[in-house]
């Protein structure tokens, strides 16, 4: 069914209320959930709702935090999130990487201590109404396995960076270091396909095409898909990733990263605080003149959106494209959600004996 | 044949100093040199000594440059290359860029008006000795198709990331935004063999396994191989190196970057000076303590390093083994050159009157 992006947002702000975050957090919160169903990742919408409901459920949440700057320099600081869900010591720490970016030229906050934030371009977009460039990421739980590994070592690692433009729509790439996200795997499990090749291997490291491979012990592979093809590159963008997230940050990395579901016990060993992600903000005037910059950004995406497209595909894209076609789309439309997300939703509004939606 | 390290750093020295580079700059361009032969990456090796004199030969390298800072922030500066070979400005920028860092935490340099400088990882890596983590970037001349382009329009655009640990080596990540490098379809010319699936399009954009479809007007691929597998996150990666390289320095970004061989005439439109390239160090301190900071980098290593390998694989590796083990081999093997790259610096020993090596 369709729902009106008003209707869903109140709805996820009452459910958030309903578990004891502030009104204001609440809504900051939903904020981030609406972005994830408009700009087209639903598997990072209202769906995570259920999942966070179940941690809260579980006490894993923490919903009157003391988000704290715990270490800082002219550039940097730390931050941690005081065990609460992300979107909260997500906005705290990008505004901060902001504020510094105005003193310093550029803002950079490794945050701990925090949990699943939702899209990372939501964030890396908040420096596009200061003139600054946003760069947004996070790591995650283990699903990914390095090159030549059996084990999954790292999460799908994320990276979103935004870029302002004049006339032109802001350049905004937000994508996953692994070739495919965890929701096609379930796609392909419900429809009863295959995956392609490139995507998954079994709990020995052999390549896999069933799509149910990762309840079996095996991992998804990292952007590259083989060594031949250049997994060792996608390893090595989702292990920055993870450094910069939680290492610099205090965190917990790699196979550490606590569960994101509350069925799945906390891990007996920790090397840090909760997850973890790092933000960071850079002022374009602090390189060029701010008019010029944005000039010449309209300049290159014209160049590229302009560029003679490959046999059968109708145009060039612009990183954020998409997105933007998607938020034009729900705009009218509505925003979908699948059975099993609305009848998710009714049992959590059932428990805060609040009304369904519409 | 084989050469020992000084004969072959000695001789690049010459070479350099015979166009009219300051001894002391050519002794710190043949490091780079030489660090590419000794890391395994001899595409970025000697073999570019050729180019180089072709493009000294045809006026279109400065030996005498002014590198300077042309705007600045705390934490930011944007460098001019000045025209010269890219080594120059490149380890002034990222000099620059760990001075930043000593006083605001982070530093980020944009340089313009550069020519090729090697190898990013050696930059990158410049960092380390002073506990913090060293990032480098470059555009390149346009060799790689965006996602449903026909057309060539970014460079293979390396990033190169260090991060120091404390009784581990460093992780050093050092890669192309592509699958494979020039190099690699070559020597598949060369073998009169096909390339693999996923590495290059043919000129109308059609999948292509042709070694020399380069030569055809065909494209790489980006990073991913195709959409299904990723390739518009390759896309977005080689987007934001050209990005920060070249609009925030003030360069020519994505098709406009001026060719690296002699041969190829200079392009009628310009929309910046010469290629550019981003530079950033941040102190580790100014997020960590810097001991906690580098044990938790050696259990990340360790951790990894210890995951169980694939069926079939000897072992996980971390970014920068394989270079160390390059390093290594060459340490006591020398260093080997292919008879096309002797035959070609023998010419230009000629043309200086300088003795062949050894």
């Amino acid at each position: 069914m369709k729902y009106s992006y008003e209707g869903l947002f109140n709805f996820t702000t009452n459910v958030l209320v309903n578990m004891g975050f502030s009104h204001a957090d609440s809504m900051e919160c939903a904020k981030v959930f609406l972005a994830a169903e408009t700009r087209g990742f639903a598997t990072h919408g209202v769906i995570r709702l259920g999942d966070y409901y179940k941690l809260w459920e579980a006490g894993r949440i923490n919903t009157s935090p003391q988000v704290k700057i715990v270490h800082q320099s002219p550039s940097t600081a730390v931050v941690d999130g005081d065990g609460t869900i992300g979107m909260i010591p997500a906005k705290f720490s990008m505004k901060l990487a902001i504020e510094k970016a105005k003193q310093a030229g550029t803002g950079w906050v490794a945050t701990r201590n925090s949990c699943n934030f939702g899209i990372s371009g939501y964030y890396a977009m908040m420096a596009l109404e200061h003139d600054m460039i946003g760069i947004t990421m996070t790591n995650a739980s283990p699903l990914v396995a390095p090159t030549f590994s059996a084990e999954a070592m790292l999460g799908t690692n994320p990276i979103a960076i935004a870029i302002p433009a004049k006339n032109q729509p802001p350049f905004v790439a937000d994508f996953a270091t692994t070739p495919i996200n965890r929701g096609k795997f379930t796609i392909a499990a419900k429809k009863g396909v295959q995956l392609g090749h490139g995507f998954a291997q079994d709990a020995e490291g052999n390549p896999s095409t069933d799509p149910t491979v990762l309840e079996k012990g095996g991992s998804m592979l990292p952007l590259g898909g083989d060594r031949e093809h250049g997994s060792h590159k996608g390893y090595c963008l989702g292990s920055v990733v993870d450094i910069f997230s939680a290492v610099l940050s205090g965190a917990n990395f790699g196979p550490f990263v606590p569960p994101m579901v509350a069925y799945l016990p906390l891990l007996d060993q920790k090397v840090g605080d909760g997850l973890g992600h790092f933000f960071g903000a850079m002022r374009i005037d602090a390189f060029q003149d701010g008019e010029h910059f944005k000039l010449m950004m309209d300049k290159w995406i014209g160049t590229f959106r302009n560029a003679k497209p490959a046999n059968g595909c109708e145009r060039v894209m612009i990183p954020g494209d998409q997105e933007r076609e998607s938020e034009a789309r729900t705009a009218i439309e509505g925003i979908s959600l699948i059975p099993q997300v609305e009848s998710d939703l009714q049992t959590i509004a059932k428990r805060f004996n609040m009304d369904w939606i519409g």
